[in-house]
């Protein structure tokens, strides 16, 4: 599998654009809209969140009933989130004009909003954005580019991956890109991310790639724990590699699984090194648990601890708080076996033997935390099950960025 | 029921101390001690967390094995947690000296700690410490105070209360102190909490009043989600007010249970709004919930959200984060029914009408929202039970104090 520069344009037969619309503010893009060419196979996975945002309910509906999707219109400024009615019925007629804009049926228009909560879009800014979409479409690397960037609200970095790799002898081709720096937790599936790809699968396998490939990746990552109302994970495959479509398990699909796992992993760590107001990427392992379901719990309770990320952020190497967060995590474990170690680019050091602190270099400690990437290795000594979370520190500026999000 | 000045001193035959022994690096006191003339019945309440301090595990059999209990010695600066063996022995050493100085059994002398996790405690300091506390002991007014001092951390507020009532035409005292900053979260007991009172009370029916009061009081408390390893709650009741023994539900047990809750709840709010960093008092009220269980979740969903709290903190009515975090509660409901309001001494205002914004003034809202004590009040139409939680802002200074709290 090669890593390749690009983003959603990077597949065969895939169009997108992103724009100045004017829902935002500020002078930034706002809108994006993301198009195959020949109608792609879909699935999705959505928050689990009971309040749920409009597009939100209007994909699940579409990724439940149709076998494909060709387009997916996004915003970013207004969340179109508890917005009753009124708000079904703004995101209906923004699927609607971009259906008419390409001329299919708005049935085939997934939708996407991110912002502010509890606002109403603005309808002729919409309508006219939607117009200026369709005509600016094109397949060129600028316009992913334009696309993932259009999404951004409080993201500080543009966040899309691509990779390629060969099926039946065909070159096939996965792109993506990813909004979300807050509201971003476990138990969702993520913020905005639209993957596109020119394989050739069913949509009931690519299904199945998703929810595989989200429990490792999107659904092990949090800023803040809190799960938004409009976390989306959507894929469009449109077939146009030629491969031997993947319809069953084997081979071909797990090496399909393990290029959406990379992809996905590279933008939820992306996301987790960008939340909001972040300045380290905060990676949990926990290796040698019982279960890899208490791998995960005990892995994410460390990263979504407010106590361990402020630490973190003061490079204090306070590692009681790791040990307080596994053990109200809700697993059971004996802390008098578990070590503990941090490592980042600065080195490695075992910090805790047993449940007992060892003797180390407080000012080694330091230096290990104060890289831009660190990494908590929990050896639980209870088995063989591992996993992985990716959090950040929590600072100053997150507490700046949404103690006046909305001005 | 009365309020009066006091805290643990209050009821008759208790007699306490505080004092500077040396555990913290700083000159503040750090070491306290509570003691009743007369063997008083004993309850306890401590953390759900798997990693549980020495103290913990030692007041857990205490109270599990003895009916009664005569002493309780607290440190802070260091909680004596993640300690292993060593802790545990050293815990057993305190509880010694200080039985050896009152002339009681160990088995008689509950201990808790409050601090640094995995540090172990300076025991030359603590032997000597201990017998200070014993020749300071003083049944005055200013004992009680200078023992809750002595249990602060990252405390900026003492925390005491007592209340007078009549039971069987006698007056009963109950005095209380408690500590609590940060690592506060529900689904524990709470931070380092000792009451006492002077009424007589059955061991069963005193930690059947504890058991019902905790949970509408500490554990509808949060400052960080983080639930500590050294929460206790721990009440001795010496009979010393003669009233007659309460030995099973009836409006005498009730009007204990009373008079605990009027404390504990009073203490749950002052360390709710003296959370590290905070700012403010945030207390959300569900109402109208179909069950009480689901109020309770609800309004903790809603206090426990950082993107709540940092909204609160900017006095931003970002109300839409509240509905999100109703909705990840896992609470299922019907957005589309829910009102919101917001109050405080400055007035109250509907932000949300069955799901939708109202035509609100954020000039208003903005002023309710800046002062010291804030309710956010859900109304579910979904039935008659209600619920109480209570919270802080998030703030620049929760970063600060937690990122470098060991130095």
């Amino acid at each position: 599998m090669e890593i390749i520069d690009g983003g959603v344009t990077a597949p065969k037969g895939f169009q997108a654009a992103g724009i100045m619309a004017g829902v935002k503010k500020q002078d930034k893009k706002d809108m994006a809209l993301v198009y195959s060419e020949v109608p792609a196979a879909v699935a999705g996975v959505f928050t689990t969140n009971v309040v749920k945002a409009s597009p939100v309910k209007w994909d699940i509906r579409l990724v439940k009933e149709q076998e494909t999707a060709q387009a997916v219109v996004l915003n970013s400024g207004i969340a179109n989130a508890v917005t009753g009615k009124t708000g079904d019925a703004n995101n209906e007629a923004m699927a609607q004009y971009i259906a008419d804009g390409l001329k299919i049926n708005k049935n085939q228009v997934l939708t996407a909003s991110t912002g502010v909560i509890g606002m109403q879009l603005p309808m002729d800014v919409i309508e006219l954005g939607c117009k200026k979409l369709v005509s600016s479409l094109s397949s060129d690397r600028q316009s992913g580019k334009d696309a993932a960037e259009a999404i951004m609200t409080t993201d500080t970095i543009c966040k899309e991956a691509a990779v390629q790799f060969s099926l039946s002898g065909k070159t096939v081709t996965l792109g993506a890109m990813t909004k979300g720096s807050g509201m971003i937790h476990p138990n969702m599936a993520t913020m905005l991310c639209t993957v596109t790809t020119d394989a050739s699968i069913s949509k009931k396998m690519l299904q199945k790639a998703m929810n595989q490939v989200v429990n490792i990746s999107f659904n092990m990552i949090s800023v803040d724990r809190d799960t938004s109302t409009n976390d989306s994970y959507m894929i469009l495959a449109n077939g146009l590699a030629k491969n031997d479509t993947i319809i069953e398990e084997g081979p071909d699909f797990d090496l399909f699984c393990e290029a959406l796992k990379e992809v996905s992993i590279t933008l939820s760590k992306l996301m987790a090194g960008d939340g909001e107001g972040a300045t380290k990427l905060l990676e949990t392992k926990v290796i040698h648990a019982d279960t890899e379901e208490h791998a995960k719990i005990l892995a994410k309770s460390v990263i979504t601890s407010n106590l361990v990320k402020t630490a973190v952020y003061g490079s204090d190497a306070n590692w009681g708080r790791i040990f307080c967060a596994m053990g109200y995590s809700g697993v059971s474990f004996d802390p008098d076996k578990v070590d503990l170690y941090i490592e980042s680019s600065a080195g490695s050091l075992k910090l805790v033997e047993n449940g007992m602190a060892t003797d180390y270099s407080e000012e080694k400690a330091t230096q290990i935390l104060s890289k831009e990437a660190v990494t908590a290795i929990a050896d639980m000594k209870d088995g063989d099950a591992e996993a992985c979370a990716w959090g950040c520190d929590l600072t100053y500026n997150y507490v700046k960025i949404n103690g006046d999000y909305r001005s």
